[in-house]
C-alpha cells in the first residue's frame, strides 16, 4: 500500500468525475446453488461488467469481518487499521447526531439502581416513549457540566446516545458500566493522564443524572460505554484533492462521509431518488459516493429474495448514472452480508471498475466467481482509491 | 497483515473445530507434463476441492525458499520475519530433545585437532557408533559447567546436538567453528554484552571436552555452531484462544508445535495412524495440526513416483477426517518441494479451505494451476490463520 502522503503528492485536480457505488453487504453465498448476485436479473449491470475490469477486495484482511466504519474508511482510501472510529462515535453518527471535532460520544443505557447496586442494566427495557421523556428531563435539568455542553439523543427502549461537547476533551476512558448485574456502579476511568479531566466531567454528569432520576422507577440511573472522541481524519480534499459528495439515505453513512470531509447531499428515500440526486448535483462535484443500504439490511435479515430484488432495483436505476457519462464508475460493497449467514462476513467483496481506459473483462455477468477470476486480482479495499484516481487520470507519474 | 494483538482482541472461544493439514513439501513442478499433485489419483481430495475455496500462499515472500521453521510458524499464524527459531533450536527439536525455556542449543561436530589446528572439521566422518560412545563419555565426564547442565544428543557420523541448560543464558554467540580446515580453533564470542557469561561457559565446556578427548583419534575436539536460545513465543492459546493439538510423526514438527503451545499427541507411524489419532482425540481440542512428512522426504530424494504415492495414501485416509465433520478443513503445505528440484523451493503453496460458509470453487482437481486461479488469490501464509478462524466463526467483527 502506497503511503497517503505519496498519493497526495501525485494527485492532480482535473475535471474528470468518479462515482463510487457502495452496495452495502452485496457479496453473498450460494443458496440453492446461486449467490444473491448470481440470482439477480441485472442486464444493465452485466453489460457494464463486460466492459469493466473486475476483482475482489478484502476490506481489512483475509478472514476478518469488518464493521461498517472501517470498511467504509478503506473504500474512501483510508487505512482502516490506522484510523479508528470509536463505538460511541459510530453510534452517534448512526442516530444522525451532528458531531463536531470537540465532541466525545458514548452509548448510554437507562438502568435500575437499588440499595447502591445496579440490579437491571436495561431498566426493564422501558418503552421508547418513556426514554424520550427521561432524555428531555435530563437535557433540561443538566444542559452542561461546567463549560461542557451535554447533548442527548434517545434511542429505542433503554438506549440513548450522549455527546460531551467542550474544549480539550479526551475519549480514552473505560466504560462507566459494570457490564453485568447486579453489581456496583463503576465510574469512567481515564486510560491516559490526558483524559483525567474528561473522566471527572463524565462522572459528575452520571452523579447529577442519578440525582435527577432518583425518584423514578425503574429507570433511576444511567450507564455509559464506548467513549470515543470524534476522530481527527484528514479530509478527502486534503488527501486526494477531490470535491466529494455523499448520497446516502441512512444517517451512519452520511456521518461517515462527513467524517472524511464529503458534502452530504439530500439523498431522498429510494435508490431512484439517490440517482436523481446524483444527476441534479452532477456539475458540482468530481467524486460521488452513492450508498445503497438495503442489500445489507435484507442480508442481515436472511431475506435472500428481497436482497436479490434490491440488486435488481439498483439495476433499473443504473441508466440514470450511465447517461451522465462519468469518467470512472466503481461498483462494489463495503463488506459481504450473505443472506445465509444473516450477518456481515469476511468474504471478499465483488469489485467492478469501469473507465474509458480499463481492460474490459468481457464477462457475461457481474457475480462473485467472475470477480474472483478478474484481472484486478484480490486486493485490500484501501487500494480502490488509487485505482479510481488512476483511471480518472488524476494521478501523475510516480518517479521520473 | 493484521497485527497479532488486534486478532487476539477479535478471537472468541467457540466449540467449532479446525483441522490444518500440512502435507510437507506438497507443491511440485511438472515432470512429463504433470506435477506430483496432477499425477496423483485422489478422488476424495478432488471432491473436497470442488466444495472448497482455493488459493496459493507464499510462506515468506515471492521467490524466497523457506526452511521448515519459519514456514510452519507462518501457517500457525506467526509472522515468520518477526519470530526467529535459531539453527541450534531447530536441530534440537529435530532430534527430539525436550527443550526448556532456559536452554541454549547448538549444533556440534566431532573434529580432529593437530598441533593446535583443526585439520578435519568432521573427524574423518567417524561411525555413528563411535559418536554415541564419545557423547556418553563427555556426558559422564562433564555433566555440568558450574551451575549449567550440559545435555548431549548424538546424531549421525560426526554430528551431535548440545543443550546448555541454566538460568540467564543468552544464545547471541558467534560460532565456535572456523568453518574451514586447516585453521586455528575459534572461541564463541558474545554478539551482545548480555551473552558474555554464556560465551565463557561455552568456551570452558569446549576446553574441558578437548581435555577429555585428548587421547582419542581422530575425534579429539569439538566444534559448536548455530547457538540459539529457545525462543519466547506467545502460545496459540494466548494469541488465538485455541486449545491446539499436533499430530506429527517426526520430532522436528512435534517440537515446532510444542514451541507454540500445542499439545503433542501420540501420532503413530503412518498417515492412517495419524488420522486414527485425530479421531481418538477429536473431542479434546478445537484446533488440530496434522503433519504428513513423506511428501517432502520423497521430494528431496527426487522420487516423483513415491511422492505421488504418498499423496494417494493421504487421499485414502481422508474419509476418516471427513467423518468427524470438522467446521474448517485446510489442506496445504509449508513449502513446495518439487521432485525435479530435489529441494525445498520458493514456489507458491497450493491451499484449500473448506467450511460450511466458503464459496465453492467447483474445480475438478486439487492441483497447482487450479489453486493459482482460486478465489482466495495469492497471499502470505501467515494469513491462513485468520481465514481459518473467520470460517470457524471464531472472530468478532472488526470495528462497529
Amino acid at each position: 500500500m502506497v503511503p497517503e502522503n505519496v498519493i497526495t503528492e501525485l494527485v492532480q485536480r482535473t475535471p474528470s468525475k468518479i462515482v463510487l457505488i457502495v452496495m452495502d453487504g452485496l457479496g453473498g453465498l450460494p443458496h440453492n446453488g446461486r449467490s444473491e448476485l448470481a440470482a439477480a436479473d441485472c442486464p444493465c449491470l452485466d453489460k457494464l461488467a463486460a466492459a469493466s475490469e473486475l476483482g475482489q477486495t478484502d476490506p481489512i484482511s483475509r478472514g476478518i469481518t469488518p464493521g461498517s466504519g472501517p470498511s467504509h474508511l478503506a473504500l474512501f482510501g483510508y487505512d482502516p487499521l490506522k484510523y479508528e472510529i470509536g463505538r460511541g462515535v459510530l453510534e452517534a453518527l448512526g442516530v444522525g447526531l451532528d458531531m463536531t471535532a470537540r465532541d466525545v460520544a458514548a452509548r448510554g443505557n437507562f438502568a435500575t439502581l437499588k440499595d447502591g447496586r445496579i440490579t437491571d442494566r436495561r431498566a426493564g427495557r422501558i418503552p421508547t416513549e418513556k426514554n424520550k421523556e427521561l432524555c428531555a428531563l435530563l437535557s433540561k435539568e443538566i444542559p452542561r457540566i461546567g463549560e461542557v455542553e451535554i447533548v442527548l439523543e434517545p434511542g429505542k427502549e433503554h438506549r440513548f446516545t450522549v455527546l460531551f461537547r467542550g474544549d480539550g476533551l479526551d475519549g480514552r476512558l473505560s466504560d462507566a458500566d459494570p457490564q453485568i448485574a447486579p453489581a456496583e456502579p463503576v465510574p469512567a476511568k481515564a486510560d491516559v493522564a490526558e483524559a483525567k479531566a474528561t473522566a471527572d466531567i463524565v462522572n459528575k454528569y452520571i452523579a447529577e443524572a442519578t440525582r435527577v432520576l432518583s425518584d423514578r422507577r425503574p429507570a433511576n440511573a444511567i450507564l455509559l460505554r464506548g467513549f470515543a472522541k470524534y476522530p481527527d481524519i484528514p479530509s478527502m480534499t486534503d488527501l486526494f484533492k477531490l470535491q466529494p459528495a455523499a448520497i446516502a439515505v441512512y444517517p451512519m453513512y452520511r456521518g461517515l462521509a462527513k467524517l472524511v470531509g464529503m458534502k452530504v447531499l439530500d439523498a431522498g428515500e429510494t435508490i431512484e431518488d439517490e440517482f436523481n440526486t446524483l444527476a441534479r448535483e452532477w456539475e458540482k462535484h468530481d467524486f460521488f459516493y452513492l450508498h445503497v443500504k438495503k442489500t445489507d439490511s435484507y442480508g442481515e435479515d436472511g431475506n435472500f429474495d428481497q436482497k436479490v430484488k434490491v440488486i435488481e432495483e439498483f439495476d433499473r436505476s443504473l441508466p440514470t448514472l450511465l447517461a451522465l457519462e462519468p469518467d470512472v464508475i466503481c461498483v462494489t460493497c463495503d463488506h459481504s452480508t450473505p443472506a445465509v449467514l444473516k450477518a456481515h462476513s469476511w468474504h471478499a467483496c465483488p469489485f467492478l471498475l469501469w473507465s474509458k481506459y480499463c481492460r474490459p473483462s468481457g464477462v457475461r455477468q457481474f457475480v462473485e466467481h467472475e470477480c474472483a477470476a478478474g484481472s484486478l486480482g484480490r486486493f485490500p479495499a484501501v487500494e480502490a482509491m488509487t485505482l479510481m484516481l488512476g483511471n480518472a487520470l488524476k494521478l501523475a507519474k510516480y518517479g521520473a
